[in-house]
């Protein structure tokens, strides 16, 4: 099988994942925090070093400003629906995926103004169309940091100098980037960091995070048990306790950890680089064949490795159906859960066909790929 | 090791849960209901037979009406703040855990009123007593079936009744007793349940769920992707959509799938009834000890298989740690996330010693717990 659905969750993991999930679960799954036996310490040290990779790997002074969640959606739910209050002004853009816009519509309803700044057919969008739409009321920008649909990379360093010169908090949608591209929360300005384990983390589904600037409180999601301060009617002041109300996914942390580790070895610098050649002998490849329209930054322009497309004439359902059915490759079709990025591109309610590709991808693979697509257009 | 935190978490797993995991993180960790191809319809696959199983266990008609959280805080979050509105009375117990206490208390500051029924100092509560609380104004009566703290399992059939009769909605908390004592939706007036997979249903941390009555509409404690509808602004309406934003926990529901079939396999009558007789030998192996004092309700009343405990002239976090560190022996010490129970109790500030069994448990490991207790206390 030739798995190029890695940017909806990444396939295979390294089997240092698998292993130490299963190791978890054989030997210290209780509950992290919860007692003092042995078995609970260890999965409280499970749980404390997965947090303390991800500060290193985002710039975290104080891992205890990262809170597990179970997946990016709960992380921007956290962020947007804590943060936001009646009367605030957010700007956010049209490349956002669902995870923020329907949080931000439903905060709509509660008061909050909401701006969608509109990215180019190209899926780019710069600093100053986000500048333009600053208000005094603006509280937050809210922005991915790389589409899901077009690949294209958002200026967020640009971004951050905007908002923290102006007081606006800055929350950035991780998902499709953490673990390609470098993060560093001080010196990219952000306020709050969405992230998911089950991409490019190469951790398990059901694992995810928040990055909270110390300075910034927000009304927890869940309340609920926090294994100290059990006595209190609030949720405790005390980080990550306040926002980690409930049993943790020990299990899938551990593995989260593991994939941390996985990064670390093999370098992150050099998994984009193999990443992005795999995508530029991918655009390179669709660009020869002549009814395949391509979406997203030009060549030259940085990406990430997703390449989205039609074919004339065809229907995207049904040519990801038979790349599946007959050539066991596995991309995705439909809207992708972005419809405003859709409208931007003009391709909805279509859709397109999005393959996007993964460390353990190769170049034989993305030839292969190329050559069904040939030969389905014969 | 004698692991006796079974109420936490039951550890060790059954080996087909782990098996279930790995084969899921292996061959069909994509993401469920997020794309056509063949990874992910396996993964889709998995989700929807453990909710199949679950429907099955609960006596629920439609395996839509139940929905994946990552715990059972996340269930009762989502039925306490997706349900109530400022000015809404609703009714619960002094044996609450803080999963329900606090979103509780949250839902006080929006304009909503609780009144506590106190149970009496063997953690018993008569439906009678619930009766008297309600008013014109209740809407919803949140209790739990069984107290993480005494064991003690209250009358909610009887208590369904009284809700049903009046047009008041149940929400029952089975966080301690689903997969040990038969629970039936329907005949049990229950109109939510809030469970989690990680304790009696033998499946991993980062599991639970909220089967949701069909005439009852939430707010939706997560706005996200939905995988299908992606062109709405706000979530589907259809279920379990509405109420799983974001990408679910495959493996974990692999594994929580998996803990179903081995409690259907060995069944929840003959798995409670050994865990009943190994509570009864510790209740009369712990009453022969003369300075232990035992809590909860006496020993011809029905209880799940916790026993909690004080020694007199030793604090409980000592005799927790001198019972780790000298005999390997895991309990739980401390509040247990529920401390109106402790003051129902008189046992507040202290906390007391909770052994909880499972289904792994020998008699021989409690005769061996019975014997170090006496031991250190010679």
């Amino acid at each position: 099988m030739i798995y190029l659905d890695n940017a909806a969750t990444t396939w295979p993991k390294p089997p240092e994942v698998v292993h130490a999930m299963m190791e978890c679960l054989e030997s210290s799954s209780a509950n992290p925090g919860r007692g003092s036996h042995q078995l609970s310490l260890k999965a409280s040290r499970i749980v404390s070093d997965t947090r303390n990779k991800l500060a290193k790997l985002f710039g975290v002074t104080n891992p205890s400003d990262i809170v597990f969640t179970q997946n990016a959606t709960e992380s921007l739910n956290l962020a947007i629906k804590g943060f936001l209050r009646p009367g605030d002004h957010v700007v956010t853009s049209s490349l956002e995926h669902n995870s923020v816009r329907r949080p931000l519509e439903y905060m709509r309803k509660q008061g909050v103004k909401i701006t969608y700044v509109q990215a180019d057919s190209y899926g780019i969008l710069s600093a100053e169309k986000i500048e333009d739409a600053l208000t005094e009321n603006t509280r937050l920008v809210v922005i991915t940091h790389g589409s899901n649909l077009t690949g294209s990379i958002l200026p967020i360093e640009e971004i951050g100098k905007l908002t923290r010169a102006r007081g606006i908090r800055l929350l950035v949608d991780v998902a499709q980037t953490a673990g390609l591209f470098p993060i560093d929360v001080e010196s990219m300005g952000i306020d709050m960091l969405a992230f998911t384990g089950h991409k490019s983390l190469y951790g398990p589904q059901g694992t995810g995070g928040l990055y909270i600037h110390p300075d910034i409180d927000l009304i927890p999601l869940l309340h609920g048990g926090s294994g100290g301060h059990s006595e209190l009617i609030d949720m405790p002041s005390i980080r990550p306790d306040r926002f980690e109300a409930g049993t943790r996914n020990t299990v899938g942390i551990a593995g989260l950890g593991a994939g941390l580790t996985f990064l670390e070895k093999e370098g992150i610098d050099r998994i984009r680089k193999h990443e992005q050649e795999l995508t530029a002998l991918l655009l390179q490849e669709l660009q020869a064949i002549p009814d395949v329209r391509i979406f997203g930054p030009p060549p030259n322009v940085d990406r990430s490795p997703i390449v989205s497309f039609v074919v004339e004439g065809f229907d995207s359902t049904e040519l990801g159906f038979i790349l599946d059915q007959h050539y066991n490759i596995a991309v995705r079709t439909g809207l992708h859960c972005a419809p405003l990025a859709h409208e931007t591109l003009g391709t909805s309610p279509e859709g397109l066909v999005r393959a996007s590709i993964g460390f353990f991808n190769t170049k034989h693979e993305i030839l292969e790929f190329a050559a069904a697509i040939r030969e389905i257009l014969q």
